[in-house]
């Protein structure tokens, strides 16, 4: 059985890499592969693989390696894609509805059981097999559903109001896309954050610095 | 003026959330601000603070703290936001669309000037002000504009392909969504990845991490 808890959230973050580099191998039908061709493959080094794997414990066997489909089918189940969490979305605007639609949740370890947003334009509207409902009904809803996570698709003014209700409510797991760090107010909080503004910005400074190098690199060797 | 090269990653991923914060405090009238109420406000130590800045040359002042409208400014300059690269989009699909409707690239670093998409349906509808055009001409129009950075909000399975014709006219910085590391098969690229599925999965884990802990921490006190 795999041994849990203090794992690094770098190497918890590394799992889905695996989980997805080992269903690729699966299709191509590899059966097994030695932690030396993995890390060849994910470019990473096989002592980093065995180490990561160790946390959880361990999967390969000397001089045989790992099995492909067993190392897959056990990173899903560390991971916890083989439930299905109840999870509801809150906002349905362009994000909201391209996340609801683009997202694979019942291979991801969610379903989606309920998608909110308080615009009477979208109230009603459909999105995947659901009805967007609107959030004066999210009480109601979550006493009877229990959702236990859900996403934050909604402006960063109003999701510290939108979290304290969730709370209390019991949910308190939030994989977030609006730009506020709700784990600074909020304590025994689970949050995923996805600031898609942060991850523009921080492309802009590689992309800038690239081409600083660029011209510098022109500038040390006038001679060419 | 600024130290630049060499600075973590880490370091600079932090930039977006400096900057996110020290705007809020702009929109609050806050004139200058300590490093360590600073600190507290978006708990880090007032030393890391410090140290992170250092990276660029520093920007406080003994005794006065930093100057809020000035640090801001800067540390935009640092990332490059006061500029206007030059970007495509690939993939106009769900996801494509409204990652160009979301997003404030023009406060960001950047300007979209294309959308790009093969499939006919797609072709000619408009998103922002830009219509989008047939992947056909592409070479084109790179050739015309030269734009500098793609995002890339493609399948899998074309994105390396797309990769190198983009590579081939001149374009090598990836705001990358499709779940394909690219940067195991091409050297010298400036990638920023977000791959949502990973994401969710890790989201997945610490959501089944949170509750096992709950329900071994009821199993420890049973006289309760």
């Amino acid at each position: 059985m795999a041994k849990r808890g203090n794992v690094s959230l770098s190497v918890i973050r590394r799992l889905p890499r695996y989980y997805r580099f080992l269903g690729e191998l699966l299709q191509k039908n590899v059966t097994r592969i030695s932690s030396r061709e993995l890390a060849q493959l994910m470019q990473l080094t096989a002592s980093q693989i065995r180490q990561d794997l160790n946390c959880f414990g361990g999967f390969g066997q000397q001089g045989y390696g790992y099995n492909v489909a067993a190392l897959h089918t056990e990173i899903g189940k560390i991971m916890g894609l083989d439930k299905q969490t109840p999870m509801i979305l809150i906002g349905a605007g362009n994000l909201g509805r391209t996340i609801a639609k683009h997202m694979n949740f019942e291979k991801s370890g969610f379903k989606l059981i309920g998608i909110f947003d308080n615009n009477p334009e979208i109230i009603g509207t459909g999105v995947r097999q659901l009805t967007v409902s609107d959030a004066a009904h999210l009480r109601d809803f979550c006493l009877r559903n229990h959702p236990v996570a859900a996403i934050l698709c909604i402006p960063r003014e109003n999701t510290r109001q939108v979290v304290e209700e969730l709370l209390s409510l019991g949910i308190r797991n939030f994989w977030n896309f609006s730009h506020y760090d709700l784990s600074l107010d909020f304590e025994n909080v689970v949050v995923e954050n996805v600031h898609l503004g942060d991850s523009l910005m921080t492309f802009c400074y590689q992309v800038n610095e690239a081409s600083a190098e660029e011209e510098s690199d022109e500038e040390k060797s006038p001679i060419f």
